[in-house]
C-alpha cells in the first residue's frame, strides 16, 4: 500500500470524525491551516512515544492511540487550553492492514472523545514511535504557566495518585480481579484534565499534568516559579484499589508517573472563589485535594521534613 | 545527563538565537504560546526524517540540522507563509556531547536563517530520526493551497531540477570536482524558497515543493484542483553542472526530488504582474521558468505525449 492510499484509507476517515470548525484546512496540502479568534492565542505541545519506552511492545493498537493524544492532551490541559487539532507523525515497521485499522478506528475515537481534529501528520517506516502535536487556543495572557506559584498558595492535586504506577507490574496479568482492573484502567485510559484545566484559569496561579510523578512534576513548577514548597504526605488522595493492593500505596502516590492528572497551586481566596463555581460538574471540582503549600524556596519537602526531594521521574538520557 | 539538562545546555541556546516576537512563551512549560495577529491565520507542517531513509548513516549533525530545518520550512515556502517557529521532536540513540553540540550549533544557525523560533520539543531515546513541525502565517484567506490550479495556467518552477538527485550518487566522493561540488550543495543545503512564496501570495493560483520529485509533486497537485497539465520537457531549467555530468538530466529533473524548488500554476495576466514586480531581488522571480500548462485532466503528459506518467517520487510504504 502506498503512502497517499494509506492516508486515504486509515487517516481521512480519523479527519472526519472530530472536524473543529477552527481548523479551516486539514490533511492533504503542504500545511493544514488553523484560525485563531480574535482575543486568543495559540497552546501548543509535542510528545514522543517510542514501543518499549512509553509503551509495551504489542500494545493494542486501539489503546494505544486513545492512550497517545490523551497523553498528549493533558498538556493542553495543564494550560487550561481549549482543544483544536493534533498533528500525528507515525513511524510503523510495516504497515499491516489489522493494526492500521485498529489504530485508526481508536485515534477517530480518541479525537471525538476529546474534541480534536487530525490536522495532518507524516507516516514513515521505521521502529514504531509516534510524536503528537497538540493545539489548543486560551484567551491572550489566559494561559496557566508552570511559573507563577507564590508563597502561601494551596498545592492542589485532581483525583487519585500512584494508580497508573501500580499498574504496571499487572499489565501482563491474565485476568485482573475488579482492584486490580480498576488500576489498569487508571494506566490504559487516562482522563486528560481538559474541562478542570479550562475552569481553573483564572483562579490557579500555576498548573502542570502528572506524568513523571508528583515529587518531580510539582518540582519542575516550583523551579519554574522560583519558590519552594512543602507536601503534607497524609493528605495525598489514595485510591481504595491503590491502598488495598499495595502497601507502598505513598511511594508510588509521590513518585510514580503516567497518572496525568493535574497539579496547581492557588491562593485560599481563589479556592474558595472556585469552590463556589460547582456548577460545571465535568470539571470535577469536587475531587480536588490540597495536599500542601507554597513557600520560600529552593526545595520541596515531605511533612515539612527539609528534605532535598530526588525526582523519582522516569529520565530518557539518564542511564548513560 | 539527564533530559532537562540536556535541553538546557543544547536547545536553550538554540530558542535563545532567533526569538520571533509573535513566539511569547518557548521551549520549558506544558506547552509553548504563539500569538497569531489580527487578519492572519496559522499554516503548519510536520515532517519527519529518519536515518537511513531520509539522509544517510552518520550524516554530520550540523549538515543534518540545517538540511531537516529547511525541508521542513520549504511547506511553508510553498503555501506563501512567513516562518514563525518550530518543534522539534529528536529520538536519538545516545545523547553524545559531541553529536548533540554539532547539532544544536547548526539548528541555531539555520533557526536564524530561515527567522524560525524553536518553540518546543522531546527528546526520546531510539534509533535516530526528527520529527519537525513548522509554523508560519498567512493574512486569513491568504495561503496557496494544491487546489486552486485552473484550466488554462502557465506551470512554473523556480531554480533549476535534478540536481539534488544527481548528488545521491556522489554523497561518498571523496574529493568531488567543481561540477559535483555543485550538485552536491543541492542536496546538503536546500534552499528553502521562503521570499518566493511570499511573493507568489494573491499571484499563483496554486503551488507545492517538490520534495518527491517534479512529476510526482505536480501530479498532486494537479489532482488536488481536479486538472490535468502537460510539461514542455525541453523547457525544464537544468543547471550546467548536471547537463555536464549526467546523460539521463532530463529524468532526474523530472523524477528525482529533494531539491525543494517550487512548483505552482499562473495565469499569463498575473504572471505578467508578478514580473513587473522585480523589486524583490530574494524572491529570485528572475529564475522562474514557465514548464507547460494546465489543461482539463485528469493526468500529467509529457510534451503533448498523452502518457499516464507513473509517480517517480518515493514511496515510504510502496515496497511492501
Amino acid at each position: 500500500m502506498g503512502e497517499f492510499d494509506l492516508i486515504r484509507r486509515y487517516f481521512l476517515p480519523v479527519a472526519n470524525a472530530e472536524r473543529h470548525p477552527s481548523l479551516v484546512l486539514g490533511p492533504g496540502d503542504d500545511c493544514a491551516i488553523q484560525r485563531v479568534d480574535q482575543g486568543q492565542e495559540l497552546v501548543f505541545s509535542v510528545d514522543t512515544l517510542v514501543e518499549g519506552v512509553h509503551f509495551p511492545a504489542n500494545y493494542p493498537p486501539e489503546k494505544l492511540a486513545r492512550r497517545s493524544l490523551a497523553v498528549a492532551a493533558s498538556d493542553l490541559a495543564a494550560m487550561g487550553a481549549e482543544p483544536v487539532c493534533f498533528t500525528l507523525a507515525l513511524t510503523l515497521p510495516k504497515a499491516s492492514t489489522d493494526w492500521l485499522k485498529a489504530f485508526s478506528a481508536g485515534l477517530a475515537t480518541a479525537s471525538r472523545e476529546f474534541g480534536l481534529s487530525l490536522a495532518g501528520g507524516d507516516t514513515t517506516r521505521g521502529p514504531l514511535s509516534l510524536t503528537l502535536q497538540v493545539h489548543g487556543t486560551v484567551p491572550i495572557d489566559g494561559a496557566i504557566k508552570r511559573s507563577g506559584a507564590q508563597v502561601g498558595d494551596l498545592v492542589c492535586v485532581s483525583g487519585t495518585l500512584g494508580d497508573a504506577g501500580a499498574a504496571l507490574s499487572l499489565l501482563d496479568q491474565p485476568s485482573p480481579t475488579a482492584e486490580q482492573a480498576a488500576l489498569l484502567a487508571r494506566y490504559h485510559s487516562p482522563q486528560p484534565r481538559l474541562a478542570l484545566g479550562k475552569a481553573l484559569r483564572g483562579y490557579a496561579s500555576a498548573a502542570i499534568d502528572i506524568s513523571d510523578g508528583l515529587v518531580a512534576d510539582l518540582g519542575h513548577l516550583l523551579e519554574a516559579s522560583g519558590a519552594g514548597g512543602v507536601i503534607d504526605t497524609h493528605k495525598l488522595p489514595l485510591s481504595d484499589a491503590l491502598t488495598a493492593l499495595r502497601p507502598d500505596a505513598l511511594q508510588l502516590a509521590l513518585n510514580a508517573g503516567d497518572d496525568y492528572e493535574l497539579c496547581f497551586t492557588i491562593s485560599e481566596p481563589s479556592l474558595d472563589s472556585l469552590n463556589s463555581q460547582k456548577t460545571h460538574p465535568e470539571a470535577m471540582l469536587e475531587r480536588l485535594t490540597v495536599i500542601g503549600r507554597v513557600r520560600e524556596g529552593p526545595g520541596l519537602s515531605l511533612d515539612g521534613v527539609s528534605t532535598q526531594v530526588q525526582s523519582g521521574g522516569y529520565d530518557h538520557f539518564g542511564s548513560q
